[in-house]
């Protein structure tokens, strides 16, 4: 991939997955928002700042239950415990900002698309065009519990069930024509009845008449982004995301993927810079690589033991490390079991471990800061250059900026990496657009009823 | 009703059913904002006039459907046909208010009980305690039709099912106690295990577990309102309702229906000022009676035909009007049916053309500029004087006020009115609370797991 590469269009996120940061400890942390989770004003400060940086977008996770597990561990890590429902939150951001994108996560297991799509289009019009949504299927069946299901959907279930919803949603976004309002006083006429649809779906899982009570948006549709990074959610991105925020370890793994993203959405008729890779990034910054270090540690040292032990069982596949000791290295069989029970970032932290001797906690310390994500600790500069490699080597097409303590970790990032990244002509000075297609140069979609 | 009443406490709240205001013909006023439907900035200005005014609240009715009927007449008159999803809203009006109530519509019918108990929740943190809802039961099936069913829920049906869902929203925001979160750095505890609750609900139209993944929001449950007026409407307001918008038309039944749901609201263990009557009004003000009455004739004029008639044979039970003449009284046969099957607004509009020999113009002029809510046409010192006497009289304890037009009909409102209400001392000068309950006078509800 020697092909030279335009060097100003790296796209930056900042990607909000815990209200007080993204590090496992981050509300033990001094600097931390403490009640991030309910202070609206925490999200308007760090959404802004992101905006003075000129990010394309802020993110938010989601998850439509408590976290399950062990109410010790809970207690202490109260991620998804009590967090902002995402659109909410997202229509609050639109009347505090101007330009960043807002990209918030909506489960396809438990919404209808009529009500999901009316959100969408309502966030989309208050924020003149700047919403995004993080398309997500539910795999935890506490979620289920919550609404009148006793199981989750299968796997494969799920993503044709969010195939079928994408598709309805936009749909139903489709029902005026773009130029349907005509808001004509002199002939009485608001707006033009051929222009209205009625899309009449009758599908596997839904049954949908439309129209939807709302105009198109700005952007046509919100910016589609998807997390996953199974095969099935992998056809699914190459038909239809414009942003993949899947978490990469290595710039080998992401070359691979955005080759393969890439590939699969050429596969289904797309143009392949109309698919971005963004992977999570979880910088801590300090002014030397020294003082990023020492932070990092400091971090690491908050990690309580039964918030550690909890989370590696859950990656492990729920095995019992309860009498594990803390400060001897992994036995055999819990490797054993853990490579064979454990989901991938699980089994490649066992991995690890059975490499390297390490202990317990060192394991959970390894695993559990950033929770799978790809951790980057140094100075700017150090920073800069392994963002600069990734982007330059066609690994990714930006970052999903997941800074480990809120808000100081994103001040970190925007006042010391941001103006580095700018020197380099990495990163935009100005937003070049208003909506966040315009920004993340996404074509805006015609409708599906356009003249071809 | 001789009691003398504290006059200070008038309550007054901001209605937009319609987004260019809730005369029929309002947008096609040069005065209204035409594109009002999709514009946030149109709602962000009526909502801070209203707060400039010390309203207690605004609020916004909903439906999950376009508008049935012709779309020749609906062309002519776009309600519902473009409109902002209410939460999203309302979400929005949070981050630019400080002290304003935001009261949105939202259907028991069409929604999940876990959703919109975390938007609602969402909505009170991020306001810091101003979210009201406005509970409503689906009767149209268009609506049904968007959301997988072929048929609406029958009468009884909607509104057990109503009764059910708003219990499982409460529950659901008793999850966490209001002191559950400690977030004490010392212990690393964020939150106290003991008080978090699982609901655990299995009813005849829900199952949900819980927890909800929200912290108690400040007002414990959101401002319940409703708006109907029916026997069943009536006994669901004794027993939840703090707010109720019924239309009235004459003070009698005002007053009557003011003793009812304070009695039905004492039926069910409730004092009885925790429950408002608000019933809509619909000022046409002018600093002269004359151009108040001059206003109201020219908006009267710019009714089209298609949609008075569209409007008056929907209030009459679908009767055809197709080929009944504009300027002729209506005919014998017409008041005969429209007696038999139209709804209540419709029967007493044709009562009342019956009486008059009202023409078919006259009749929908008479019903379709306000659609059955009262209207008041009169100089400032002539609104206040009709509030007045309705106020004293025990008939309300305020009004839903929803100009004709927007934003102006809410400007003459605002500059002309309200100084003349607090000249008589019966509206506030400045916000007593911060909350939407504090300023309503309304108990902050006590959880259900609290010690009683």
């Amino acid at each position: 991939m020697t092909e030279t590469r335009r060097t100003d269009r790296m796209k930056l996120g900042g990607g909000f997955f815990h209200p007080t940061g993204n590090h496992v400890a981050s509300w033990l942390h001094p600097d931390a928002q403490i009640d991030a989770g309910t202070s609206f004003r925490h999200y308007v400060q760090i959404t802004q700042t992101a905006e003075r940086a000129k990010f394309d977008l802020v993110f938010v996770a989601d998850a439509v239950a408590t976290r399950p597990g062990d109410l010790q561990a809970l207690k202490r890590w109260p991620q998804y415990m009590a967090f902002f429902d995402p659109l909410s939150l997202m229509a609050g951001l639109a009347a505090v900002t101007t330009h960043i994108g807002l990209v918030a996560t909506a489960t396809t297991s438990y919404n209808e698309p009529y009500t999901l799509a009316r959100r969408l289009a309502s966030i989309d019009h208050m924020s003149g065009g700047r919403c995004g949504w993080n398309v997500v299927t539910s795999s935890n069946v506490s979620e289920a519990y919550n609404f009148g299901r006793n199981e989750h959907f299968a796997h494969g279930e799920r993503y044709a069930r969010a195939r079928e919803f994408v598709d309805v949603v936009c749909g139903l976004l489709d029902s005026y024509d773009d130029d349907a309002f005509l808001r004509d006083r002199s002939s009485a006429i608001y707006f033009d009845p051929a222009k209205l649809h009625v899309l009449d779906h009758h599908g596997e899982n839904f049954t949908v008449r439309g129209p939807l009570n709302m105009a198109r948006p700005p952007q046509g549709y919100p910016v589609l982004a998807l997390a996953s990074a199974s095969d099935t959610g992998k056809d699914l991105a190459g038909r239809i995301a414009e942003i993949v925020f899947s978490p990469l370890h290595t710039l080998d793994d992401a070359q691979a993927l955005y080759r393969e993203l890439k590939g699969r959405a050429a596969g289904y008729g797309r143009a392949p810079d109309q698919i971005k890779l963004m992977p999570g990034l979880n910088p801590v910054v300090g002014r030397t690589e020294a003082e990023a270090k020492q932070k990092h540690a400091f971090l690491q040292s908050l990690i309580h033991p039964d918030v550690g032990r909890s989370l590696l069982s859950t990656a492990l596949g729920n095995i019992d490390l309860s009498d594990c000791p803390l400060d001897e290295p992994l036995s055999e069989a819990i490797c054993v079991v853990g490579l064979r029970n454990g989901r991938s970032e699980g089994r490649q932290v066992v991995a690890m471990a059975r490499e390297e001797g390490m202990t317990l906690r060192q394991s959970y310390q390894r695993f559990a800061g950033a929770r799978g994500q790809r951790t980057v600790i140094g100075s700017p500069t150090q920073i800069a250059d392994h963002m600069e490699e990734w982007f330059l080597a066609r690994g990714v097409d930006g970052f999903l900026v997941q800074p480990p303590v809120l808000p100081s970790g994103l001040d970190d990032f925007v006042d010391l990496v941001v103006p580095e990244l700018q020197r380099r002509g990495l990163f935009r000075t100005e937003y070049e657009g208003t909506t966040l297609r315009e920004n993340l140069q996404l074509d805006r979609p015609a409708s599906r009823y356009a003249a071809a």
